[in-house]
């Protein structure tokens, strides 16, 4: 299981401040924690400043693993803005996102076969997102095969299942829960993950919702969390199911978890 | 979903002191308290009592339904002590329990089946439990079939999947929840249920474990919960989980609990 620390994006307020000012503690602090936290890697987000991505993206690489020895989830649809920070980042990147759109995929697949990183897939194409699995796990054959041919191999692919509002549809959290598993019966080797946090858009009392989403997420076989390693209740759920659902043996990281104090909730 | 109150069961020593001495003041309370947090059924148990429980079953029977309008779950695997409390019952009470060892199965079903009751069948038989899922729901198509030919319908069964802790084996949580996927496609019209705070036991910070496993539970489609209703964490989890599992339509019966302020965790 992989957890991606999610805190160091732009569409948070005081982030998007620090990285316009190029406030380096606070982004360092930020990674620092996080890892301290739990988390594997990184994602890192500058994308509300279209006009100097280029520019900030890159600086945000270079801080971040200044202070964190971790490899970076690189958030950007901006083929300019990963070339610029790829060449600055140190280990194996992954690269959030393609889909199955031909021109998000044409831009930015090159540049992560140059950089030999591996890539955040939507399960869309140009009609936008299948209501529910089947057309979710049809796409993610699609695009496998489409990248393989490209010389991706299948453990460099990570699927994003794309979570909606249950307010919005009451089936849209079973359609990412079944698309899970139909990723991982057809396509075994590749991993699958979510920005679960959209599920709960809506509803009062949002962090019981992610919490108890990240639990059946786990039980269905999701490998790789973008979560906010700081929630103490979310980590402890993660934890928690990861051994009630047989991924941990002899529940070595949960008591090691409860031992460092880390399962408060 | 039929949430079952755990709490007036006489392995809990307080509660055995009120049965032993017939304090129907402590009795009643505990029951208008669960039914108040949201149980739909109480169970009663007075099994400590191996002499008494002819005496005792009964009158926990009257004196629970003297308060709560609710039908009981009656445990106990003995027949004179079932024959005994069931004529006092109001409604279509469920009896706990039977399983395919012979001598359990032909001293329990006549007395179901003379009552109109309903019944929890366990996934077990002479040689014990099935250690993985596969040899469980095998058990489960046995019981379904003789129950069947002895004239008790599928919506009247109950299965009990068998939860077991991790902390002895790793594989005893999936295996659990395997089975409620695999008696869900085999035999549908039956219900599923369990003890899933064996789960937990031996591992520190239990509750979360327990509340965790309730909403894997919950995403896997057992639909009968034997647990602690004045645990509001773990109520918050499985309203939390049905939601997203999108079996509450228009997640209204989640925002009801959140106004009626049930969502505390």
């Amino acid at each position: 299981m992989l957890i991606i620390g999610e805190k160091i994006n732009s569409s948070i307020k005081s982030v998007a401040t620090a990285i316009e000012t190029k406030d380096e503690d606070f982004v360092q602090k930020l990674a620092i924690e996080q890892v301290t936290a739990g988390a594997d890697m990184l994602d890192v987000n500058a994308g509300i400043f279209v006009d100097r991505e280029v520019e900030l993206l890159p600086w945000l690489v270079k801080k971040v693993q200044e202070v964190a020895d971790v490899p970076l989830c690189i958030d950007s649809p901006n083929p300019e803005a990963l070339k610029a920070a790829l060449p600055l980042h140190r280990g194996k990147a992954l690269v959030n996102s393609i889909s199955l759109e031909a021109g998000r995929y044409n831009s930015i697949v090159p540049v992560v076969k140059e950089f030999g990183a591996s890539v955040v897939a939507l399960c869309m194409d140009e009609h936008g997102i299948p209501h529910n699995a089947d057309g979710r796990v049809e796409i993610a054959c699609r695009l496998a095969e489409k990248l393989r041919s490209d010389g991706v191999s299948y453990d460099d692919i990570y699927f994003d299942v794309l979570v909606q509002p249950i307010s919005v549809d009451i089936t849209f959290g079973i359609a990412a829960l079944e698309t899970i598993r139909g990723i991982r019966k057809c396509l075994p080797g590749t991993h699958t993950t979510c920005g679960l946090s959209n599920v709960s858009f809506g509803l009062p009392e949002r962090k019981l919702l992610n919490s108890a989403f990240a639990a059946t997420l786990v039980a269905y076989g999701m490998d790789t969390f973008i979560i906010d390693p700081l929630d103490p209740r979310i980590m402890a759920m993660v934890m928690a199911t990861r051994a009630l659902s047989g991924q941990d043996e002899f529940c070595e990281d949960y008591l090691k978890a409860f031992r460092s104090g880390k399962l408060k909730w």
